[in-house]
């Protein structure tokens, strides 16, 4: 019996900001970090988990976890196993901690990394990646793992019952095929705010040249800049593939309807994060104005009953959860049942650090068991930092290829780990 | 002139959970907590401020502060009174800490906390109390302090001062009828979900002698131990005092509407927090089904765009925004604004520890310069720790007396500080 004995936690962070990788309109300067933990046992396993954070603040993810690991200590496997909603509730809802939150913020930030390690321990111990443990469920141990609170009155146990039912009979066939095939992505990082034009351009030759047909740019508060960009982008990558834009909350709700408009002629297929991420009736506002562009978002939509309403308002036609803003892969699992019932395609954020390992789990798992569909499906895809995990995930003519190694492929290299180390390691040392 | 030299934090902790004082659905044993900082200066003043929680996790609180504190050091008392809605707007959206929310959640409430230092540091310097320093801004000046980022679709800056100019002529009439009679203010202190029966008779019996005319209590997932309690409320208070009823986030849409229409008999004015602080459209449906009962919110709505949301989806009945779960005072004002556009009253969140002592700045501030009407107003009170403040409040009669010291009324004595500190203080170390 494997019972957890404490939490370990590093502060991982990579000083991406020398390079304006990942720059946008609110985030200018990221230094793509990971509030690292790892579940230690008193058998052979350990649980490692993580999330994503943009450098300053790390710490206080990591004080946060600090703060919920009394209530893990002791706990065995065995209970994770037998009732992971239960325990992924208590972790939630701890009767002190939860005014932190409740369920947003730091707090839930740290509450995904110890419940995403749970889920590696677990993996782990199965010797499955997480996405073919869960794919391996029957509908009654999927809905288990979920906490319902808030959740009845768009989408019932019973419902959710008969999604997964429903895929139930044809999972083995579309395992099958994600083994072969892989799963449709796009990529993001030859579009980043503050790259000059000509690594713009030389990016995108590069990525089609790699087979990638759908590509991502951010927009900011310059509409004549936007234009410009746009067109480049356009320009470089033909009218055949797709064009998402990326505004990263940068305008109000009236600002967001001019400047798309502005952006029409180009053609892109979504606007994502138009506006404030918490205005559920903005984005339900803009989506009705910048028609044909779909309105996309959801990292940093930060719980379920976030998503619920989105879906309920009808304000958006593309779904971006975030395994780590969420509170780990058990509320993710409840969001993709609910943008099931409501029939809106699931595209994960990725990129930054981790993200992109933990989405293609998140995605496999939606089209195996929840949605059976990859229409108007694609997981984000950035390059960056993916040489510092254990099992790298390998991205083949655009598509994600389905990790084989048991876990939540979110382990890093000792090496890595021990040079990222904030402040210590060589990353963060003046030579 | 005075500049900011650093700030000191202190982890102030309560061991209230040894009475169930504070106890209700959800927090079963809250410790109130401050989140305690000083703003240091090369002068002779300081600025206090604190964020409350209910205990564990106080120490994450702090380590946001700390994290956010860099950008403090070398602001003078010049920048933040010339520009306090660019000041505010810095601290709320630093580009990488502002991953951590944004706007909700551990960062947030440690922006409060130092944002309120600051009005505190200006309050002093002034020699006024801070909702005398308001009431003497004009309506340019009172624009001017808010960040007016994602409000435009609800309310503009134009009309905000159309609502600030109507009632500025009249402004010196409300100020001298509120330093002779005082706010009007509600009693939450009788009944704790977990006090017993016999101790919620006699406090009733007390508050009603001490001139208490409206009254609040605790409620629960249990529909009979509501009623019975409800029952046993009014019949101490009477059929002429306003009973208001609290669920603290417990139900689910469908059992909120079958709960509090379980209570119609007893006649409460309000229910409040049914279910998901996040759920806008979740409260509205509640208000359309329990009315006449009218549903309140507030103490977790965590940002300008939630309060935005839910006036525009007509959810709530009375607005209890909380002076530390908003980013402090200037958001804070940004809510006053937008509650007088859609005509519902504000009734703040107080009680904890340090609640009170903000809530009746924000009351004040909101009669005299907002909405110029007490009408449907009350400010929550609670009988708990007032003792810690230099300048203790005052209420007379179930009516807050406006405080008259320099501040913010927030800066605790240095031995109850020392007593309180987590875990060295006397409270803290077995006797």
């Amino acid at each position: 019996m494997t019972r957890i004995t404490g939490i370990t936690t590093i502060d991982v962070r990579a000083p991406t900001s020398r390079t304006l990788a990942g720059s946008d309109a609110m985030h200018t300067d990221p230094d793509y970090s990971a509030a690292y933990v790892v579940l230690e046992t008193d058998g052979d396993l350990r649980g490692h988990g993580m999330t994503f954070t943009l450098g300053r603040g790390n710490e206080v993810v990591l004080a946060a976890v600090k703060a919920l690991a009394p209530q893990m200590v002791g706990v065995t496997l065995d209970e994770i196993r037998n009732d992971m909603g239960a325990f992924w509730r208590r972790l939630a809802n701890e009767s002190q901690l939860r005014w932190l939150g409740p369920e947003k913020g730091v707090i839930h930030l740290a509450t995904a990394a110890i419940s995403n390690a749970a889920w590696d321990l677990w993996a782990k111990a199965e010797g499955k990646p997480v996405w073919d443990l869960v794919a391996d469920m029957t509908p009654e141990e999927f809905v288990a793992c979920i906490d319902w609170r808030y959740l009845s009155d768009a989408l019932t146990q019973d419902e959710a019952l008969d999604i997964l039912r429903a895929r139930a009979a044809t999972k083995a066939t579309r395992k099958a095929e994600m083994l072969r095939d892989g799963y449709p992505a796009y990529i993001t990082s030859a579009g980043w705010l503050g790259y000059p034009d000509e690594k713009v351009r030389r990016l995108c030759k590069e990525a089609l040249a790699d087979g990638w047909t759908a590509f991502k740019m951010k927009v900011g508060r310059d509409n004549a800049d936007n234009v410009r960009r746009a067109a480049l982008m356009r320009e470089e990558i033909g009218d055949e593939c797709l064009l998402m834009v990326d505004a990263n909350q940068a305008w109000d709700v009236g600002e967001a309807i001019e400047y798309v408009n502005a952006l029409q002629q180009f053609k892109p297929l979504w606007i994502e994060e138009p506006t404030s991420p918490d205005d559920v009736l903005g984005h339900a506002a803009i989506r009705r104005a910048v028609a044909p562009v779909g309105v996309a978002t959801g990292e940093h939509a930060h719980n379920r009953v976030m998503f619920k309403q989105l879906l309920q308002a009808e304000a958006i036609d593309f779904l971006q959860m975030d395994n780590c803003r969420l509170g780990g892969l058990n509320e993710v699992m409840a969001v993709l049942l609910l943008a099931a019932k409501f029939g809106v395609p699931v595209c994960p954020h990725a990129g930054g650090i981790g993200l992109c390992e933990y989405g293609q789990h998140v995605s496999l798992i939606d089209y195996i068991c929840v949605s059976g569909s990859l229409d108007g499906r694609m997981l984000e895809f950035a390059d960056h930092l993916h040489e510092h995990f254990i099992n790298p995930l390998f991205v083949r003519k655009g598509r994600y290829m389905p990790p084989t190694s048991p876990g939540f492929s979110i382990e890093m290299l000792p090496d890595s780990l021990e040079t990222m180390t904030y402040p210590t390691g060589r990353e963060w040392v003046p030579s």
